[in-house]
Formats: structure tokens, sequence, C-alpha cells
């Protein structure tokens, strides 16, 4: 079997580190090579120490686009935009691109400069990427060349909210959503100084975050319009992995708990990746694996659900790893059938 | 000065020892004796090792109610409902109690068993008991002998509706609350084990946690009738200290971000311990003390309101000692005003 | 290829739980069934949540050790000893077994009664176990049906120590080690009670511990006779999963830092799980891995040893699996030969 | 009463913060200004959020330090050292100073290139500075203008070793001592980076740490000679707050069990911060306030000494207001008599 030649842009990030792990198990996949900026020429373990032993890849300056069947970009947000035209002019359209920042998730340029404090540099491209939200937009993702990989927060929020929107539930989705560290990157920064991160909770960008967009937008393609509602507040948890979304909707008139779970059930099931749990989900099943566990509860006219995620994988890397099977038409596992570590 | 002869029943446990900490330091009170049934005889840093050298108090089996001026019931649940009666009969009505439990949280004895699943045992006595969440009840604290002193899931959360009810806001709050391990008390079990506590979010109770029919109990009567429902979707948190309560309320009709700054301001602008910030509160800015943080956001025709406090102080020891001194009439933070550690 | 059908006893601890996942990857393994005492007939996925989706396997009261290639004692320290006579007599001495607990660690059965407070069972089979530490016992092992694996304490110590005693060492030993709580197990006790365990650092039988004996045991079969002493005070620290060990020895007379080396890269040169680190290795580079990471220090007369694994994969079911494929000849790797999770 | 007048140099780190907490509880000192470079004009609590609230002072730029009675030099190391000589010519000798860093803790200005890196700016100052250990060193502090304030990890190693040395023992002390995050500071950096400190253990100048000279010439003051050699490996722990250090010595020959308990006894009876504990000390026993907890095991030849401290308070600014005390001849528990907090 020839294997898939895929270059990582950005490999040094958390989000490369995972991918690379990844795919070092991946059966159909050879990593061409993986740049950094910091590590230019260096061995992929002193930026991802758990790799030591496990490759002797080291670290490129650049990639050379054209000797490439996918390009993984996980590099800063904002970076994307600017040279996919670059490098799809090098590398001719064929080459198969997942992007892993924001830069091609909303559909709208419009919006760019509102959630993303910029304007959009391709914006005659953003059409052309597949949400690759694989669970609510897999036909789509199945048929494409170039997938806008979702952001974390917004991978469990559409997961949770997705099977509603999609049975027509409308009204505000009230959503708390708590973030591990990773999500803040390699680089050190206020948000994630040690002695203040630890034990303690902080909210931050009430109503402003910018993956809220990108959940609306999925959700309406569901619904057929706009019926649902995003009203998030994210919160720094003290913790280095997960992302834990509680979710509240107005049960719709009519509805029944039975409806609701059915729903669910339906949308899920034949999505591995989706658990659905009959208990509120824990991160620490989740962690280290492509699972979103998902609870939905229905009391007193209230819908209740709450999803987990691993961040880094299911909300990152995990993810790309299962859009590149899609688009491959690969069984949606491969590669991503651990389980995670748990305790 | 005669100093105020105080008891602790349920002196080893984390409030208990919460209490004492903070009572060696009032100026005004004197701890006569703490009981303990696992600890009687023993020195009471064999329970709370930070105590040692700080005080020779031992654990005692009784205390003997007639030579106390204030109770302090930090025992289990269901244990002073059980006792006070008795309790009262031996000491006479002029005995202060302070029930740190939630045996006389609610004023009607029919919600006993739904929410704490067993009969009251001593309905007669609930509407004798003042409920103990001074920021909001501070006229009839002060009047009161007994005081009921609020859950801790319920301090943060009604601190941060209840300006919200009292300006007559109508709908359903929609409340995350994530809490600390030292919730679950002192004796260790499955939802404090710290293999799969430690690096863990879950939810439990899904708007079925004791605690929220005494927040919507409080602010009814803020309200002057039943206007704010509350939905609260309570989580372990992977830290040992700490309430933080995520709120959303959709904004009413006419009313503006002006408006329900001012609520805030208005209600709080006596209160010492409440303090309004104008960023979202850090778990590790009120831990140790007994401050509740609230931030309050208003966007989108949404109200985002977000409190932390401390558990064991804010939200149970220490403000049964803002309790005491309320119904002493001595300033409202004597033996209060240290700051918390920080980081 | 004819599947290798193991047992697993006691499967629904931490340490069952990672048998169970690691073997579920394992391309030569069938897990035929495994047993709990707390879940007989229930899914794995109760006791182990990552589980879910990934095996449809549930929990048995008993094995049929006729019918097993292999089996893995994962229950408490004590019923092996008791038990395998008896399994033996049933299943026919053709049986692989390989035991997790301390029960056939010790050569002299003496020793048990100091180490492990009792009598032990079986004294006739001790010197039948090889002491399954494969990087310094690997021949004994892949002549061996049965093995002891070695305790987590001890492997890490022993690995640290090991170059120094096959180099001829003298003294005294000075470790000093932490572990993570998961070693303690999935049952909740006062030590992982996570309030007290959370933020705290706390030393447990200074000089001690009944990993110790098993140490010095293979120190002095590596050196030919009792040379190296150990000096153990073991930490319970505040994460989950790890043992770090830090140790001190004098600097023999007359070595230099190149010899000190120069011993370690012989002895570990085709040991693919040790990896020689420049620098003082971190738990998070061998967390969820079967790496032991191994630094050496030599300055002003001292050498200073550090070496860091993950107490339930290297310290014990992944151990536990390399043992299983020495045995059978396999390569050493197998099933182990992905990367931990970083960070 | 007249309060002593204090400024603190370098109020926004996390040193300041502590500084500023508890003597802002002390009943004989008023602060008088404290300084910041990044938060010139700007309140207090703005750095230190914990203490909103509390005081209403705001960071200025400089100090006047005609008008002070004692300062306190809180800023990084090598500061102080540039600093002094023109703050005492503005000042007048008569200001009494405690330093916080490194500057003046060697009496040797020839070791300052070696442990700091560089030379030292005022070498005629050093054997001005009385070592500021309390415990070992009352009577020098009470007599001194100037104190250098020892090191966290020096606090904790000395305090555990100090009575062996006055007691005559010989030999090497191998030690391991874990360090929380705060003891790098308030800057972010990368080793406090919390997604990679979180969950891990990393030893760091093994045998080279700059506390290591300071506690040897303590240790050489007490034994009136070069007898007990620091081996020490510091490592950097999961946790915010604390220094846990594990020691091992040597029993020395013709020593038994109860001369080294009387050692101890006899060093600390007078001193109300360490505490003799019968079993290995918890760092969440002394977290918060000024006590040092110490752990004295011997057996099969071997001393075992644990120590335990906040490295915020007594291992820096607990410590620098108990040196105020003793300079001042006020109680030496002034302004620290609290108990920390726990669990």
């Amino acid at each position: 079997m020839k294997k898939t030649r895929v270059g990582i842009e950005g490999g040094a990030g958390f989000a490369g580190g995972e991918l690379i792990r990844l795919l070092l198990g991946h059966p159909r996949v050879e990593i061409a090579a993986a740049t950094s900026r910091t590590f230019p020429g260096q061995p992929v373990f002193l930026a991802h120490p758990n790799l030591r032993g496990r490759t002797d890849l080291a670290f490129t300056r650049k990639l050379d686009y054209k000797r490439l069947d996918c390009l993984f970009l996980a590099g800063s947000h904002g970076d994307a935009m600017g040279n996919v035209p670059a490098i799809l002019a090098e590398a001719g359209p064929r080459l198969r691109i997942i992007d892993l920042s924001g830069d091609f998730r909303l559909r709208d340029a419009a919006q760019y400069p509102r959630w993303y404090t910029r304007e959009h540099k391709a914006p005659g491209l953003l059409k052309k990427f597949a949400y690759g939200l694989v669970e609510l937009n897999r036909a789509e993702i199945a048929k494409a060349r170039w997938v806008a990989n979702p952001g974390c927060f917004a991978t469990a929020t559409a997961l949770a909210l997705g099977p509603l929107a999609k049975g027509g539930a409308r009204g505000v989705a009230a959503v708390t959503a708590v973030t591990g560290s990773s999500g803040s990157g390699a680089s050190p920064s206020a948000i994630t100084h040690h002695p203040t991160r630890h034990d303690n909770l902080r909210a931050y960008k009430p109503f402003a975050h910018q993956h809220a967009p990108e959940v609306e937008q999925i959700l309406e393609r569901l619904a057929g319009g706009r019926t649902l509602e995003l009203s998030l507040i994210p919160v720094s948890g003290p913790f280095v992995r997960g992302i834990y979304a509680v979710c509240q909707v107005e049960l719709p008139k009519g509805w029944t708990e039975k409806k609701v779970q059915d729903l669910y059930r339906d949308v899920y099931k034949d999505s591995a990746f989706v658990r659905l749990v009959p208990e509120p989900p824990s991160l620490n099943a989740v962690n280290g694996s492509n699972h979103c566990d998902v609870f939905v509860a229905v009391s007193q006219g209230r819908i209740g659900v709450i999803s987990a995620i691993d961040n880094l994988v299911k909300g990152a890397s995990g993810q790309a790893v299962q859009n590149l099977n899609v688009m491959m038409g690969w069984d949606e596992t491969e590669g991503l059938g651990h389980a995670g570590h748990y305790p």
C-alpha cells in the first residue's frame, strides 16, 4: 500500500504534536515533513518529549508542497488565510488542505473583522472550504478537498446542540463551557501562568468568543434557518486537556423527553466517536481519545445537554485526522481507534 | 469585654475546622467546646493540622448547652432537625443557634421529602429560623435568634441573581455552578477519589440539586412573588475550594445595561463582602476569605452574571460567623477582615 | 495468526483497566475474560469509562483457567499467593502467569512477614517466579513461565540504580520517590481523599516501604553480592500518574563521569523503553507510555540519577505486557509502541 | 502607639503581595508605600486581587526612604546590591532593611560569580547583613539593622538540618526538595507554563542550586566548622505554594534515636513557628502560615528529616515580617499568629 504523504505546517505547537503522535500510528499515512519556526533542523522530540524514541523526524523550515498529498495547517490564526493562495499556486489545486486555524471556518468574510479583528485576506476561498465537523457535515467533507477544522469550543457545543437544531428547537441555548489550558498553546502567557491558573476558574469573553459564530453557522444549516441562538460564556479551567460544555435550552412546546433522546440517537447512530452516555460525562473518560461524550437530560420544561471532549484530539488534531479519513474515503476511525487513558 | 461563649457541634469536619480557625481570630468570641464523634478527647489539630500550635482545644463528646451563648451546628444534614428540639428544651429558647446544614433553610416542610429525601422532624420550627444570607436578608437576621446558614451553591447563586429578582426580572436563570471537592466533606467517597476527581469535570444532579429551592425561596421574597426560576446544573471541579456560578438571564424588555449595573450597585452598596468586579472573577481572588466577587455583563439581550466564593468560608463557616456578627449587633466584618491568600 | 488467549483476574482496578486498554491494541492477543468482584456480569466500561465503545467485554465472576494461555493477576496483594496453587492444579503447569501483586517478588519467604505483614502461603513457588524487570532480567524472563511483575517504586528505582550496581558501586543510595494517587488503587481511602491529597506532598513509610527489598534483591543479583543499599523515602504527590525517583549515590573512588555515563549506555543500549535523557526528565513526557526516562548527573563526588515512569504502565500493566512479549518471544514493544500523551 | 512606617520595593510580585497582606494585619506597622514598575499609580488590588476591598493603597514609582523606618526589598535578584548603597546614602544608615533577594545572603563576595553569575556590586556590605533565619540566628538578627532574608529552599533545608549540624553530625546530607510554582514569580515563563507544569515533576539545577551555599554557610556556623555538606536536587512540583524538603544523613556512630530527637527539641524549644510533628508533614498543613513542620525518623543507621513550609510565607514574606519583629524587639509572632487554610 502506497502511503499518503502529509505535511504539517506549525508542527511544534500542541496541536502539531498531537497530529504527529496520531499520524505516526496511522497505517495509511506517512509524515513527509513538519515545519517549525522555533526548532528548524531540530528533532521533533525537543518540542514533544513524549515522541523521543518514537520518531527520528526533525523539523524543517519549509515544506515542498508539490510532493504532498495532504497539508495540515497547525499554525497561528491568521497565517493560513495569508498563505493558502501561494501554497495552492505552488502545489496546484489538487493538494488537500486541512486547516486547524479559524481562518476558513466562517462562510461570510464580513464576520472576520468582528470575531477575529482582521479583514479576511482570501475571501474568495471561504466557500470552498468544508466545515470539518464530521458528525454533522460528513457528506460535504467527503466531497471536499479543503477542510476548515472546527474550534474546540465549537466542536463540543455544536455536537451538544446539533440534534436540537436539526429537530427544529428554537430560542436561546445558554452555554457555559470550560476549557483546559492547552487550548492556549505552547507559548507562555499571563492566562497560562501556573501560579494563577492552578486552582482557579475564570470566565472570559462572555457572549463574545470567536467560536460562537461557527456554531451558529452549522446549527443554522442543520435547522434550515436561524432557529437556535448561541449564548456562550467560556471559562478557563485548572486542567490541561478538555472542553466541558454545559448547555441549557427550553423544551419546545409539545416535545417529550423521548423525542429529544430519539433525536440524539438518530443523528449519532453512525458516529463511532460520539457516545451518548446515561450519566453526565467525565472529562477523564474522553481525554487522549477522539470521543465526544454527550448526555441529555429533560426536566421541568428544560433540556440540559452536556458534552465532553479532549480539546487537542476531538477538538483539534484527532478531528483533523478524522477529516482526512473521510476525505480519503477511508474508515473514519483509522488511526483513531485507541482508547484514552483513564484515570 | 466579656466574650461570647460559642459551642460547635461537629467540629472535626471541614466546615467545623474553618469555624474554629475563624473564631480563634475573632476578638469577641471564646470557643467553649467543639464536639466530634470521631476524635472525642483528642486535640483539635489531629483533625485540622493547620491548627497545631494555634490552639490546645480538644474535642469533647457533648456540649453543655446551658453554658453557651451561641451554638453552631456543623454536623450532617438531618442531624439538626432531630436534635434542635431537645437542645432547646435543655438550654432554653435564649440559646442562639446557627445551623450550617440544610435542615432549616426551607420554610415549607413539604419540600423536605422531595429535596432531602426525608420528612422534616421539626416542621414547627422552620418558620422561626431566619435565612442567613446577610446581604439579601440582613434585617431579618438582625432580629433572629436562630439562623439557617445557606448552602454553598445557594450563596453564590442567590448573590448573583438577587438584584435581578429584586429589580423584577422574569424568566429562567440558566446556571452552571462548579464546586470544589471540599464541599463533599472530610469523609472519603467515590466522588472525592483523587485519581478520578483530579483533571476531571463531572456534572451531577442536573436540575435537581437541593440548594435550588432555597435560592428560589429567597429570590421570591426579594421579588415579592415567583418571577425568576432557577435552572441549575452543578458540576464537580478538580480543585478543593470554591463555587463558581455562571448565570444567564434574558434581559427584560426595556432594560438597559446601566439599569442592570445600578441594581447591583444599589443592592450591595453597604455589603463589604460583595465586591462588584469589572472583569469576570477568579476563584483564587476570593479563596480563604469571606468575599463574593460578582461580575455583570449585558450583551445582545442577555445578562450574564458570574459569582465566585470560597465554599468553606462565604459558603459555610465565614458566613456563619457573619451571621453571628449581625445577630449580635457587632460589625459585620468582625473576625472576617483578613484577605484571602493569592496566588 | 492464532491469537494468544489471556485472562485477567481483578480487571476492574486501575491496573486491570490499563491491561485491558493495552491488550485491546495488542495484535497477538485476545482477551478471553476479565473478572471483577464488584462488577460481575457488567460491561467493562462501567469501571473504565474510557473503554466505552472500544470493547463489549463484560466482567465475569470466574475464569476458565484451562482455556487460557496466559493469566494476569491484577488483584490485591495477598490474593495471588493464596490462589496460584489451586489455579495451577486446575489449569496445569503450562499456564503462563504474570502476577502484578507483590506476592512472588521476593525470593526469600522469610521477608514476607516483615514487609507484607503476613506469612507467605506458597513459599515453594517463590523461586519459580522470574522477577519481571525486563531491562535488568531479560534472559531469565525469556525462559520463565511465571513472572512476578515489579512494583512501581521498584521499577523506577531499580532502573535508576541498576547500572551503578552492575558497575560495582558501593554504599547507600539515598532515594526520594514521589508517586501519583493512582498507585493507591480504585477504592477511595483517606490517602486519596481529593481535598487533602490535592496541593499536598506527604511522605510515608520512610525507610520502610515494601518495594525496597525487591530493589535490593535485583541490585544484589546485578552486583553479584550486596554492595548498594537502598534508603528510600516515598512521597505521595498531588497528581494521578507517575513515579519520579531522585537518587543520590557517592561517586566511587576513581570513577569518572564518563565511566558512569558509559555504564548506563551499555546496560540500556538494547532497551527501547529506557530513554537516557540529557536533562532531568519530566513525568508528562512518559505518562501514558511504557517508557522510563533516566537522567544521570555527576558533580563534586556525587552521582545523581533521576528516573520517571508512568506507574500504571511501565510501573504495572505496560510492564506486564512487556513481560508477556518477552516470555512469548515476540518483539518486546509489541502493543506498547504508542507514545504517551503530552502535554 | 505610633506605628512603624515601612516601605516595600517591588510590591507587585508574589512576595510583595504577601508582604502587603501580612503587614495590613500587623498591629504595629503602617505601610507607607509600595512600588511597582508595572503598576505605578494603580491600586494594589490590580496586582493582588485578594486585596480588593482590603486596602486602597496604590503603587508608587519611588519611595521616600528618609520617611521610612524599615524598607523591604522584594525586587529581582541583583537589584538590591546595586541600589542599597544609594538608598543608605539618601536615608542614612539608621534605615532598617530586610532584603528578600539573594544579594546579601552570602558572606563571601567571591561566591557570587559562581552561584549568581555576577560580581557583587557592594561587597563591603555583605558582612553587615545578618542572615535572617530567626530560629537558627535569632541573637544576631536582634542586634542587626540589615537582614538578608533566606531563600525558600534554604529555609526548609536549613531548618531540617540545623540541629544535626549543631550536634556535630558529619558527612553528606542528600536532599530532594520540591517547590511550588509561585517560587518562580509573577512573570510567565516556560517553567511556569500551566500545560507543561501541571501533572509534572521536573528536577533542575541538580547539585547546583544557588540556595545551597547559604545553607552550608549557616550549618557551618552552627557546627563551628565545615562538617555537613549539602547535596541538593531541587524539583519543580505541580502546585503553587510550598517547599517540601526530604533529607537523608548517615546516623553518626554512637548516636541514638533519642539523641537525635533531643537535638531537635532543644534547638526549637522556643521557636513557635517550628512544629516538630510525629508523622511526616503535609504541605497543606503549613500553607498560608509562617510554620515550618519538621519530622525526624531514625532507622537502620539513617536519619531522615522532612520539612515543609509555605515558600511565600515562611520561605519569603512571613519570614521577613518575623525578622522585622525580632529586630524591633516585638513578639516574634506579631502579625503572624493566624493559622493557614486547610484543606
